[in-house]
């Protein structure tokens, strides 16, 4: 049985030829191939694009897929052994996760940071734990160490405009209101590690994107012939690039420069200049306008952010159905 | 491709071409008319009347809904133009809509008054952003200005009981609790004024429905040959009419007498008795009884409400399907 | 019409029946037997496993469900005939659920106590109310008085170990940090009285089952040969038993020992060895580890609780196809 929670539960070849399967059917869609199936999605965090794109994946093809909205807290989960349940948990994992995946094909998980530690976004707890008590293969939508599935998204769009090429890409930090989790960045570092992009990440001093997710990349570049370079200075890390990809994160310490002084970061037009005239730009969305992207950029041609939404779907139904074939 | 937001979107031939379809499927219903298709309800507002007919017509023939319950404030969508975006709407139509409507067939949206001003209702924004931005036809689930699906489920109920006669209706304002919004009332008095019926609107003073759409129905008044007439006395205006529709809304003017010194406006048997014996009492639901409408008339055989809310199904099976064979 | 909302609504030949199907179809499950047919879940509390389990029975089958999640109190509806309906009550069931049931194929309610009295408990007024007024067949998804899909459910659980015996079965009271509503042990002991078996009900002083819900019990011990005792000693309750139930109840009198000084209640792997070798262990989940069981029961090979949550797929997919069998 395979399960998809994080990007090194596929070799890079694997990696391929999913996201071949994704483009073959973009163009010539399957036929009922989850007929009768059922997946059951399991959010922690509301979600609309999310649940959308693998709910329409489903039934588009004979399948179904039920969501369940635990909320923020009114059905949290006990994950921890042992423990004595008198608190607001109810419900342990270890009776939660076998029920949910007898009555289910496929388990979906979304579970965002709780903003705790570091190191417990690292270890993914819940996620994990959906993993070795499942009986059915799990996918996730979602949790606090990465997005997987927007990652595969984000080469998808890539690959649709650059095919073989091995693009310039540069990951530019965004400015935001909100300290944002890390796993969309966390997941596009991984994503294009693997397929042997050369990568930029820029972001200002403190903003720097969790070590060991750092290092996982930099053992994917060995192999992939890949390189990966870090800056301070956005407008020369975007210079030539093919592919600027947005993203606004929160602080990795408490030194960094608080938010809301760093509105020299939002990407504007005038960036798009610095980057090679074929460029494009993504982002995962949604997107706060005029704060972390100016109008310029999202109303240009160049903005792919639509059909990289769209292709969430399509990666999603190729993962699903290799998930599905591999039990 | 089409869109249903408001009334006027259909041409008078295409409503009667609608009313016509919901009665054939009424008795003998259709096939798989919406295999594997997708609608993708978007409630700004919540729902259940409205969610349970919309998504059964698409279950009994093939196809899906996905309900996206966006609730109140917990996913504002930013519609101007221009704006920067730190406030707490974190998303901005221009990017939702296209998302949505790539991966659905059809859009549905609920986006009520945000009781600002009779111009803010007028203008219906929300729902003119979707129509505006959608790649797939966008159907009204009641918006700010118009609930068009329960004004045609009307004239389908009314239909049903008159024929081809052209029938003498009532509209009678009711005491509430709350001053509701007049989508519900302003839809009655457009699709009844398109229908070419004898139309009565009676409520207190101050309790004026909106000038445009009295103008827009006066306009369809006589091109139907319908009638309109408005009163400030319930007797007289129920008086041999052959439909009593009671509907609450709030008032126009500030200058209105209170909503609890109205208690008068209750409709009661007694009314019924003024009307015609042959007449059909109807209301949208959910109705408070013997605050709107005394137990004695919604428990009589002249009421059709349950048919009424049934009809929703039905027109909005035809209308599903006239969108889907128009895009 | 048939309904299932009290297990009084069929007869235990019937129960043995539903009982078999349930067996057969879990070896060999049937074709599209819900072909087209939708269930109309109404929550008026939340639920997850009770949700998934009645969703999937549907879509397994080729037939649907739609939850209308109506919440504690966004959606209340009004019961008492002839109330003026000025609270918080915006609709009535009398115009609620002829509606849903003209849309729908199959209802199915879940209405948990509101704690106001044993007497109201045991009138079950709103799952009464749903029965009188619908057009199509009720079943219970859990109301104040009994939860008898699940009750079913650990029948099948128990006869798939004990097959043709009737068992010495224990329901051991448990502690638990909140006072929870008796439905659960309640539809354990009627379905357990109508099946023949051997019963002792094990609790502290002061929380005693409804006295109804145990004359109904001891009416149908005497048809079926049961037989029913009650303790305040939990060691000699399992002594010898062969299948321990687990389940915490608030207290029935105001005399009772409060929750907190109760923990000695709680069943723990030497409870077990006091059992015949060959128990088993169920309870309905969910269930607070290390507070009403010890994780030695919970994790040992005895403990059954999985394979009982599913079999509530199995019952319901039984149930279901009887009731719609019979409308």
């Amino acid at each position: 049985m395979r399960h998809f929670t994080h990007l090194k539960d596929l070799t890079p070849e694997e990696i391929q030829s999913i996201l071949r399967q994704a483009r073959i059917w973009k163009t010539v869609p399957p036929d009922h191939i989850f007929l009768n199936k059922i997946l059951a999605m399991v959010f922690f965090n509301p979600s609309l694009r999310t649940r959308l794109s693998f709910e329409a994946a489903m039934l588009r093809h004979g399948g179904h897929a039920i969501a369940l909205e635990v909320g923020s807290g009114s059905w949290n989960l006990e994950i921890e052994s042992g423990a004595i349940m008198n608190s607001n948990k109810p419900e342990h994992v270890r009776e939660a996760v076998p029920v949910i995946s007898r009555l289910a094909d496929i388990v979906g998980v979304r579970s965002f940071s709780l903003g705790l530690s570091h190191e417990e976004d690292d270890r993914d707890s819940v996620i994990h734990a959906f993993k070795s008590l499942s009986s059915v293969p799990v996918i996730s939508m979602e949790s606090a160490r990465e997005h997987p599935c927007q990652g595969l998204a984000d080469m998808l769009t890539i690959q649709e405009h650059f095919e073989e090429l091995r693009p310039k890409v540069t990951l530019a930090w965004a400015p935001h209101i909100k300290s944002l989790p890390k796993a969309v960045p966390h997941s596009f570092l991984l994503s294009a590690s693997a397929m042997g992009y050369d990568i930029t990440v820029a972001h200002p001093p403190g903003y720097e994107l969790a070590t060991s997710v750092i290092k996982e990349a930099q053992n994917l570049s060995q192999r992939s012939g890949s390189r990966i370079r870090f800056s301070h200075n956005l407008d020369s890390a975007i210079q030539d690039t093919q592919v600027i990809y947005a993203k606004a994160w929160g602080p990795s310490s408490p030194l960094a420069a608080p938010l809301d002084t760093l509105t020299s970061w939002m990407t504007h037009e005038r960036h798009l200049k610095l980057a090679d005239p074929k460029s494009i730009f993504i982002h995962c969305l949604p997107v706060r306008r005029n704060v972390e992207v100016h109008d310029s950029i999202l109303d240009s041609r160049q903005c792919k952010v639509i059909d990289e939404a769209e292709n969430r779907f399509h990666i999603q139904r190729a993962l699903i159905h290799f998930l599905l074939s591999h039990s």
